[in-house]
């Protein structure tokens, strides 16, 4: 796996020193993201849709954008964007200037197309069903002829990509370190909780680890 | 404060019925999260980036977009599409066909400009700030001349919006119903943590009400 070089496309001009360009840095935000957003142009209109998603090795498999205009318009080659951003706490600084956020994000320029092949589909669906549960694509009642059909999945390829990443204290300085106002940092996690059974279920299944344990 | 006509731009087809179109639902959904994705497209190229963002009565406040060829683009009145999502549970349904996840999310089809006039600036830095952590404003050092001028603010106008949502239980059906596995959701809420305090603090100021009690 080679890491990405910096163009003007995936460059992070802001905070340039959180840039960040190795796939050993944004693969892990991918993998611990559950949900990504994609972004698409349609003559010159932006739209932004959240939906799960997976990385399978160097592609990341969208699911669900179903639609026409959207589906052709990404089948036909053109450029998609993907960004996916985890929030780890909120920078509370003594100025409001340095006031910010502890987070680590993702952005990948990306073009792809749906995968068509029912066997390709099935091992993308059971990518994405592990990627965010890992146990259930065993447990559960896999996809039918009719429901594979329903399903749609794009595989798109990573043309370019930058992680951004902020961490730590609040970056006051100087004279403003003395102004009177507690500072620091309110993390921020996910915290699942117990599961909720289903009430139509009809017997007393018990709790898989990977539900009774969950965690990214 | 009037709801979202349905056009070919804001509806939502895929589980149509999710889908929201009144103030009433959208605006709680921007008010509660902390990151927004903008989505802008340069030349056919997409471009999908997370930021704070505030609701200040009917426009949307996004923060420190710097960057010339982005807020050029946006001044020339541009399109833009502004993406919050709220992941509430994963749904592990009997089915791999409908796992899915609680949420509610909300796109904005927006345009806008940099805000230029100091006062307004000012004010809406306040917004900012207090859709972070109300009090705040009142607590921290408040910007300077050189700082508002480092700081990048652009007001938009909400054209079109939607909101989606799902809730409650596994949708399987039929005799699926039987298929012997637990299911269920699992609750994924934000759970503030205790403030970290800055190490760099010179005295031991008290926590504040809205850092030792933080949430949404």
């Amino acid at each position: 796996m080679s890491d990405f070089e910096i163009t003007a496309r995936n460059e992070v001009r802001r905070y340039a020193k959180r840039g960040k360009y190795d796939r050993a840095t944004i693969d892990p935000i991918l993998d611990e993201a559950l949900v990504c957003h994609v972004g698409f142009a349609l003559d010159g209109q932006p739209y932004v849709i959240p939906t799960i998603h997976a990385r399978m090795d160097e592609q990341l498999l969208v699911h669900g954008l179903k639609g026409g205009r959207m589906l052709e318009h990404i089948n036909a080659g053109n450029p998609v964007c993907v960004t996916v951003t985890l929030l780890d706490g909120l920078v509370m600084a003594r100025t409001v200037f340095n006031h910010s956020m502890n987070y680590r994000s993702a952005v990948l320029f990306c073009r792809g197309a749906t995968i068509e092949d029912p066997a390709q589909k099935l091992a993308a669906l059971e990518r994405l069903t592990e990627h965010v549960a890992r146990g259930r694509w065993a447990d559960a009642r896999q996809p039918n002829e009719k429901e594979l059909k329903a399903t749609t999945i794009i595989a798109l390829e990573i043309e370019s990509a930058s992680a951004k990443i902020r961490t730590g204290a609040p970056g006051d300085d100087g004279e403003d370190l003395e102004f009177p106002v507690w500072a620091g940092v309110i993390p921020l996690p996910v915290v699942p909780q117990a599961g909720e059974r289903d009430p139509k279920q009809t017997a007393d299944y018990p709790v898989p680890d990977y539900v009774a344990d969950y965690r990214r």
